[in-house]
């Protein structure tokens, strides 16, 4: 069925019934000019944005659209899990091609309202237009913490250890390979990496845990890069830092697939976007309540170099000394 | 200059130094994965978003930087009147073309500056991507009030009056002469209803009054047309309603360059998108405190019909009886 056979406030509709809002918090969800909802007593206001525009974040050759949906939801959640704050309310804008089906938007939104119900996240409303060609998708998650609590990308110390979640590098590879399948079947490695690269897995517990017991000094998402990121930390907190690149943790399907072999690897690893993994300083004396914890984590946490004095600069080590930052650079959207 | 040359974060970067958020209740704005801001005891949030699309929307050929930056914030603005809320905090997200410079940005924000700072808005963050082709606005707008004093499409009682601040229509003839003028010097008329379009007024001052006075019973504004709101209020107030086609309120220009004479210029004024007028019932008893206020208001408000059960439907009569619906559709964005 073609959008047009039921309009813009047919999808509205359609949108509003597939996805009711249940939580006591939310006055006035789909259905008025704005949204009404109530924060927790104590509670301060964490909100965020994110845009996913068709060839440029993805191509729908590649991601489905269930795929998609939980994709566009999972980014924004990272970014409150960055913060340590609680997601609770999505707002979402839609800019759609006429050559999209309302089956698209069915999956699209059981894909996102797979994800958010994990995370008791209400759907709160949105826009709806036409676009002339290319889908345009644009996020608001609203959430919630006192804001003495959350953790910001002021703070690091130097001094303070760098941490990293899980394995970085794998969703650049995947991005890669997506582009490059064309229908063919990928390799277990390659499947892996696609699967990092498509449903990124949000860190809000640890996230949380980290803020909540005040472990962590400073926090980012790893989203445009690890070493641009880290230089955000770095801005923010007046500080330098030192990446040892042998430390930063690869997965077994990174090692086997990048380009360039063993020696080169860690390269995509630092500058590969998309991550969504957590990147965190902690001061020394909480190493041993951080590694306990860590532990116990899924995505566990490794130790990839140190906070260092603002006039050091942001560099990265690796076996041979310091790496030039010219070999180094993120991703820059307008570059 | 071009983008590329001071690229994103440099972009950031500019903005977040030529408007520096001021507000006591914002702890953290630019320059963390999430904005941090507290609301004032006892009130609630409230929260909407628009999208702006070029060549949907706007195209950059007869909208200039600076309007179409104050016209983002504009129509976010009317949905904040629409519920008698205060609005307090704006995230933009930009996907720019590369043909676009970074003077044209610094308009931008120096137009939605303008209008911000007319309304205390502080600038809370966003999300810039590239486009391949067509810039791609996304405005999220945070505000206040307390859930119980606001106003909301549901409420409207049979026997209220409707009401509408200024007039109708300007904004749909402004945008068909936009789309025509390619270069010309419009007339004295047509040069009111471009302004009408390309800047509107929201109505905040006049929407707050009618919901802290418990005056109106609904209210909207009027974005997709007066018919396509006024069914709004009455889907979600399960009520009909009656429009009196004479007593639609039209400006000079408006009369005087709607196409068909005056016999049809209410059909344009009907249908007309982009209003950003609000539309509210109001009760008989409270009609002398509604007129009283309204003598004071520049905007000033005009009845133009009445809430009915809602087994009459929502109609337009005009001198004959009973317009036919047919004639009436509203802006559908997918229709």
């Amino acid at each position: 069925m073609k959008l047009r056979e039921i309009g813009e406030f047919g999808l509205i509709a359609r949108i509003r019934k597939s996805w009711p809002a249940s939580s006591p918090q939310v006055f006035k969800a789909i259905g008025d000019d704005a949204a009404v909802t109530s924060l927790l007593p104590g509670n301060d206001l964490v909100s965020t944005v994110d845009l996913l525009i068709e060839d440029v974040h993805f191509e729908l050759s590649w991601i489905s659209p269930f795929q998609l949906g939980r994709k566009a939801l999972a980014v924004n959640l990272s970014d409150m899990a960055a913060m340590g704050a609680v997601p609770r309310w999505v707002l979402i804008s839609l800019a759609v091609p006429s050559t999209l089906s309302v089956g698209f938007f069915d999956d699209f939104f059981s894909g996102m309202r797979s994800l958010a119900e994990a995370h008791s996240v209400s759907l709160l409303g949105g826009d709806t237009s036409s676009s002339p060609d290319r889908l345009f998708i644009g996020i608001t998650l609203l959430g919630e913490g006192g804001k003495d609590s959350l953790l910001y990308r002021h703070g690091a110390q130097p001094g303070d250890d760098l941490y990293v979640t899980r394995t970085l590098g794998d969703s650049l590879l995947g991005f890669h390979l997506a582009k490059s399948l064309k229908g063919k079947t990928p390799s277990p490695e390659g499947q892996f990496l696609l699967q990092k690269h498509l449903d990124p897995v949000p860190r809000l517990r640890e996230g949380k845990i980290l803020a909540d017991r005040k472990i962590a000094t400073a926090m980012i998402d790893v989203s445009d890069g690890l070493l641009s990121d880290l230089k955000h930390i770095g801005e923010e907190s007046r500080v330098g830092a030192v990446i040892w690149a042998e430390r930063i943790p690869q997965s077994e399907a990174f090692r086997t697939l990048a380009p360039g072999g063993p020696g080169q690897a860690w390269k995509w690893a630092l500058k590969g976007g998309e991550d969504y993994e957590l990147l965190f300083s902690v001061p020394p004396e909480k190493a041993s309540e951080l590694q306990a914890l860590a532990r116990e984590w899924p995505c566990g946490a490794t130790r990839i170099g140190r906070i260092e004095p603002l006039a050091h600069g942001v560099v990265v080590q690796d076996e041979k000394g310091t790496v030039d930052p010219a070999e180094l650079k993120g991703y820059d959207h307008f570059a």
